[in-house]
């Protein structure tokens, strides 16, 4: 290996190493920690987001860089670097130019705004006070614009933020394929809000520990080595891939509906199982870790909707259900509890949207975020052109700001750009969905019997072990042999829904 | 506050709080971690020792404390600094200075060496093959006396390591408190082993969600705040304290003796009751750290034995047995637990040792230690001078060097020094409770009314609020009016055995 190339992997693992250490903090927080750990945790937090920005930004890294590739002309130095090595040296220079083109007051800034601004927001959306939040998120727009003028754009000061959580992605690609998708979806809402569903059945009594006990046997079925993971119970779901072999994973037990805690364990498990997809040799290099926050909630909206909202999945899966509860689900046929996990209807709250609703929500919050940033909305007309928009997309309006414009943490955190990685997560999913049915003819066959494996591999052939190896859109075109479109998920979701009608 | 001091204070918050994350890392991996998460956290537990040495070796520290302290001649340069800075700042320029005796490769060599030597001991051990462990034994004992050299020492070569964790103490002074204390111990194990006791009734089958349930509500009695504290179970019992609001307790369950967990659960309280009781206001510096690990261990054993081996405590407590396991124990008398629980028996393995008998455990490998590092013992002659030694003080000869000389783990990691504390810490606790009795005439009827909060409250207004404010001679001569004798702790052992006799 060149030996430029190998001081660069070992920085690289350097800054792996303690981000991965970030995120056991994080899980501590979440998970483990006494009450009163908040004090030190919030300062252990500081202390390793600024030793990461170091090493991120640090004199080594840049010169050790700029011995293997040109800066100003974007070529190699060396001559014995091989394909994959040219992508992570061209890929840590740009995230390496990226992170300095934030000065380290931003930085604190930010850090420290976004900070209040959450805790306020806390307090903001507990006692229904858009008010008390609006000088903040106005400070916040500030800052995100700033950024924008800091990281630089071609077309629109949104591309920036984009390209944070989607490379590639910018602004005018994700409208042409947001302007179809939303037109269609506010269609297929109209249409299948009528279907007659009753979804009584999926409340009632129900154990605690045989919920985990289920979650945690589904988990390893579906392909999580047991020795390479954990799942706990936290106030939100989430995975926290500490490492390919280190995976946090949490749901949420509700006492009343056990199918909460195996949805959103579904939907973590494939997180995890991305994660655990990782290419082992590169551990601390770009093509070790996750292509962007789409294509990493394609992997989870994938196992969450396509498989575990499917009719076949559930024809296997279902007998279990019945020998956990069987006095609270002997009565309810299988037929009726698919129905009943599928139900659209138009939801005020994002988090608990349906499949067909969902996508909407995400992009009510794509056109505010871009709004935002070109200056044509102000923060104070947020709250009345939130209710116009949910009118206008899901026919509903919020009674109120916590359950409107308020619901969401991400923009008191300055997460800005995150959201349309959501509603390309169900578009990738499709697509790769489809790509599966067409290589796996017996798909339902297998569901039905248990069978879950080949989609971890198909998967991780296909999307996992090449990490950040193509971008985000050419490593779908890559696996599925076509370009995403928001046609594909719409055709899954009409083929779906009018065979669930006639059942 | 003075400007420097400010800038110190911030220095050493920062010290501590990536300190507390390697805390949390090793709690974690002790207790959470799944089982292929070791090769990440190998490398994030070496990824945060060498930024913490970076930190407590950084020039930024040298400038901030030779602003306040002339090095050579250790007077303050400036005159606003209070008696608490003062202290604060000298203990900082001594911590700095051997710090930075120990050059970077000879810290990166012995990491390496411990980390390897502790693999093989673990093999070593299981096979009984001493052999195999001893050159690393060679290489550890050559690098301990390269120590000696680099840190420096007046009058013996083991000195500077027993500094490391016990400032202030020599050679010279152990061998002075160690000499009265072996030929008494020795005397009244032979005198309290015939005691006959019969301890099978501390046997059987105990459920250990109610042990778990026990030990967590014990915790809270004896003054744990809640929020500040959790407790899981591991393989050895320890106490991680992350921060004085965020402690980690962990407890060893057996099914077949709840006395284990009840009894390891009361020492790990101690330590974690020290940590809770640290002064507030000096997080960061040193009056906010324990004083030492002699200090720390007096804490734990003071719980352990003088009140969790008491009648008194017993009398209190019992009920609580005789509720949670009725079957099991109602035949069992409470004078008859209270005799199985102190029983004298001259055994093999330190960390099952009996309160008489422990403290020549210790003795034994100080001498062996003093012995290595002045040269007048060699590698492999230990196993026969441990039987020897054994012979001699316990009357006791192991079968083979699993039980003998191979038991600890503390020289496979190059703990030199450290084995001391153990029996400076009973020797503290003595001191402690005999003034303790002094000051609360009454003490057996609150212990009997399981009233435990004025030992905490007595315990952190003489030692755990000072920190390191005094060196751990001192603060006991302070907290009791008396120097550390061997004395004082054999006579609480004379008369808690003759009281046992007549029972």
């Amino acid at each position: 290996m060149n030996n430029a190339f190998k001081k660069l992997l070992e920085l690289g693992q350097s800054i792996q190493t303690v981000e991965s250490i970030e995120r056991v903090l994080f899980w501590d927080q979440e998970t483990m920690m006494p009450k009163n750990g908040i004090t030190i945790k919030t300062m252990q937090k500081s202390a390793i987001a600024s030793i990461i920005h170091q090493k991120k930004t640090s004199q080594e890294l840049e010169k050790t860089l700029k011995s293997l590739i040109d800066f100003k002309t974007n070529t190699f130095v060396t001559h014995d670097l091989d394909e994959d090595q040219k992508r992570c040296t061209q890929l840590m220079r740009d995230d390496f130019l990226k992170a300095k083109k934030l000065p380290d007051d931003f930085i604190q800034k930010l850090a420290v705004l976004s900070s209040e601004a959450t805790h306020v927001w806390i307090e903001a959306r507990k006692e229904n006070d858009f008010k008390r939040f609006l000088p903040y998120l106005e400070q916040i727009i500030d800052l995100m614009k700033q950024k924008s003028d800091l990281i630089g754009f071609e077309d629109h000061p949104y591309d920036a933020h984009i390209d944070d959580y989607e490379p590639g992605m910018t602004t005018r690609k994700l409208t042409a394929l947001f302007t179809p998708l939303k037109k269609d979806l506010i269609q297929l809402t109209k249409d299948y809000q009528t279907i007659p569903i009753e979804d009584s059945c999926l409340y009632g009594e129900f154990d605690e520990s045989l919920q985990m006990q289920l979650c945690k046997a589904l988990l390893i079925d579906f392909g999580l080595n047991p020795d390479n993971h954990r799942l706990d119970e936290s106030a939100h779901p989430f995975c926290m891939p500490v490492h390919r072999l280190d995976l946090r994973l949490t749901t949420h037990l509700n006492p009343s509906c056990f199918y909460q805690c195996i949805s959103s364990s579904i939907h973590e498990c494939g997180h995890a199982l991305y994660e655990q997809g990782h290419h082992p040799d590169f551990f601390g290099l770009p093509i070790g870790q996750y292509a962007s926050m789409g294509i990493h909630e394609s992997q989870s909206k994938f196992y969450e909707t396509m498989i575990g909202q499917s009719h076949a999945f559930w024809k296997g899966f279902y007998p279990k259900i019945l020998q956990a509860f069987p006095d609270q689900m002997q009565k309810v046929s299988l037929d009726s509890f698919y129905r009943a996990i599928n139900k659209v209807s138009p939801s005020l709250i994002r988090i608990y949207a349906d499949e067909v609703t969902y996508s909407l929500h995400i992009i009510l919050r794509f056109e505010i975020e871009k709004a935002f940033m070109d200056g044509s909305l102000k923060a104070r007309e947020l709250p009345e052109y939130w209710k116009t928009k949910m009118q206008e997309y899901l026919g509903i309006i919020p009674h109120n700001d916590s359950e409107g414009c308020l619901q969401d943490i991400h923009w008191a955190s300055a997460l800005f750009g995150y959201f349309p990685t959501y509603a390309l997560g169900n578009l990738y999913a499709a697509e790769l969905f489809n790509a599966i049915q067409k290589s796996f003819p017996d798909l339902d066959k297998r569901l039905e019997n248990g069978d879950y494996h080949f989609l971890k591999d198909w998967l991780g052939k296909h999307v996992h072990e090449h990490g950040r190896r193509y971008t985000p859109e050419r490593l779908i075109e890559r696996a599925t042999g076509q370009k995403v479109t928001a046609s594909t998920f719409i055709a899954y979701l009409k083929k779906k829904y009018e065979a669930l009608k006639t059942l």
